[in-house]
């Protein structure tokens, strides 16, 4: 097995970009990490691309030879993966197998997703399919109400608050008002997000992340030879993933997304490494419950303790842990596909000291986690700067 | 990079199975390919799922991990791929590459799709997805279209006449009688197809696969170890995959499928092996044209020789080379995601003498061939009996 490393990385806006097709949006993020890694598309013996349903919000199955093809990637292997809200995430640790593996050099990682075609109900039913179909979303629940659910038995559990939960809120659109990429660069407060309309009890629409569309793409290398495409290539220390029953019905613990835990404790495993080790790290908040229990199954807090952690200012930008700097799936936007490798692509840029007004000061080892459905897949890397 | 072997195989029936859900199905084939090679579900490591559209055909998307626990695969990873009506060779591939890489031992492999759950016009529209909607879809042509295209301009080009084309169905029927898991056990006759309902000229409704329910799997294991788990392992000596453009439009030639031809030539390459070698095939036969351009396009006759020599016998049974012994696509169904896997299986059914009534005399050396959409994608196998 060889060392990987990004050499690579691009995003497009995320947002409504009504003006421009999944391709489109694919090729503007991915051009982006040519150049980044002073490539041509030549250059690119395989592409993994990571769509959760473009099937549902545009027709278009396929993508990855679509995209092979749209990117000038002519006639190479092309995979599409999807784990629902984690097929990025997954698509990152396909072409990182790929390259340790030996079986190709350069490798390009995609994620996208064009969910602003369809009407909101529609993008609900779609995103409903990352959840159990026919044992719990066909008695009429929704994919929120999954995470409601969550969010009512953590608070019974723990004693967390709604104004903790609306916390990562306001954290998240603060850090995203530094973020150019981002779907939502305007502040909000506590009583803002208590005061929005309510989604599935007790989370408002200042809790969910929304519906997007965007891209972001990466470029791998075997690390002996990243330094001739970067000057700063980032190792990939640790790719891991793990699953869970799909049905919340099914869980030990609605409180713990044991997928989460699996995969984090193998991460911090592989990398030889402890929480404490972490500067920065992007987790899927696609919910605000979601980033409390991530903080708390990856092992930052211990169980029932990151809420107050969290609304006390622990995880703002440079503070003891800075958590999605990006502005998190919560202010950056959410375009499934994309999500687990812009999280990637952030990490990248801190990393290289390329982040502007969000620069984490002295940021050497970042992290990323990214969910499938409420907890089904979750995938995570550890990366590190090699100065 | 070490040698894979496949040491377990399983099927379900293919057909209208309306009594069985996805994850069934998936399970019924699965359970039948651990019992084969003699393992319990905790001995996997990791599972690949070839699925084209299970979202827009019963609206579950994230298969991987729900199918992980469905087969009692607790928590390991699991990804589903998909690249349209190749999403089955694509798992195949991928797990060929997790377990030669050396990241993983025991490898599932599982293809399924249920299609019979929307109507016939729903599951067209779905399968479109496996073309280019913004390009051509979009203008009005249908899937089958784009093959009644090729097939007008083979015949253009080469005489290739509808009778020839008629014989490919008769063949792969006739077949398919000989397969307990096929579709379709029932002869058909020249006259028979010819006289079939039009579907997009000049294809007719005999001259085009079904839409099928069903499921395959395969677990793999590194060859070193695989007699531990099959007295007859079969070693995977070639895994190979190219892309082409998704439009028609954007292609040299519309009858030649340019991804078949890279990938075939890198597998005998990477196998050390030509034509010649061969003892069967199964090929992409989703319409009988396709047959014929894969005859050619993988090298076994000259372009514009192979309808003749098809219709002349020489691709039956226990003749020259024994093509599509399963009854291929047309005979034995086309569940999308299962098929590519269904495709191996039934090449390693033959190498282990099990095949039954449709045996082929001699086996020693298979190959398979599996498709996406028109030709955007194609995956070659070939693979070897370990005396």
């Amino acid at each position: 097995m060889r060392d990987v490393a990004i050499v690579g990385v691009g995003l497009t806006k995320f947002g409504e970009r009504w003006e421009h097709g999944l391709r489109d949006l694919m090729g503007e993020a991915a051009m982006n990490a040519l150049d980044d890694a002073k490539m041509v598309p030549s250059d690119v013996q395989m592409l993994y691309a990571g769509i959760m349903a473009s099937g549902r919000f545009t027709g278009q199955e396929h993508m990855a030879a679509l995209l092979a093809d749209q990117l000038g990637f002519r006639n190479i292997p092309a995979v599409r993966v999807e784990n629902a809200c984690a097929s990025g995430g997954t698509a990152l640790r396909q072409g990182y197998m790929a390259v340790a593996s030996g079986m190709h050099d350069i490798v390009a990682v995609g994620g996208v997703e064009k969910m602003t075609d369809v009407t909101t109900s529609e993008a609900t039913t779609a995103l409903g399919g990352a959840g159990d179909q026919e044992w719990e979303l066909s008695q009429g629940i929704t994919f929120p109400g999954l995470y409601a659910l969550i969010a009512r038995r953590h608070m019974h559990e723990y004693g967390t608050t709604e104004e903790q939960m609306a916390a990562v809120s306001v954290k998240n659109h603060l850090n995203a008002t530094k973020n150019k990429y981002a779907q939502f660069r305007k502040e909000v407060t506590i009583s803002e997000v208590l005061n929005s309309k309510p989604v599935a009890d007790p989370l408002k629409i200042l809790d969910c992340s929304p519906i997007s569309d965007g891209a972001a793409a990466i470029i791998l290398a075997p690390l002996e030879i990243a330094r001739k495409y970067n000057d700063t290539p980032i190792k990939i220390l640790a790719s891991t993933q793990a699953t869970d029953t799909l049905a919340l019905s099914e869980r030990e613990s609605v409180t713990t997304l044991k997928a989460t835990r699996i995969s984090a404790e193998k991460a911090f495993k592989e990398a030889r490494l402890t929480p404490a080790d972490i500067d920065l790290v992007e987790v899927h908040d696609c919910f605000t419950i979601a980033e409390i229990l991530a903080m708390e199954d990856m092992g930052f807090y211990r169980k029932g303790t990151a809420a107050k952690a969290i609304a006390d200012g622990e995880t703002a930008l440079n503070s003891k842990l800075s958590v999605n700097t990006s502005g998190g799936l919560k202010g950056c936007g959410h375009p499934v596909g994309a999500t687990g490798v812009k999280q990637a692509v952030e990490v990248a840029m801190q990393l290289r000291g390329e982040a502007g007004e969000r620069q984490v000061s002295s940021a050497e080892i970042g992290m990323t986690h990214n969910v499938g459905g409420s907890g089904a897949t979750a995938v995570v890397h550890i990366m590190k700067r090699i100065n």
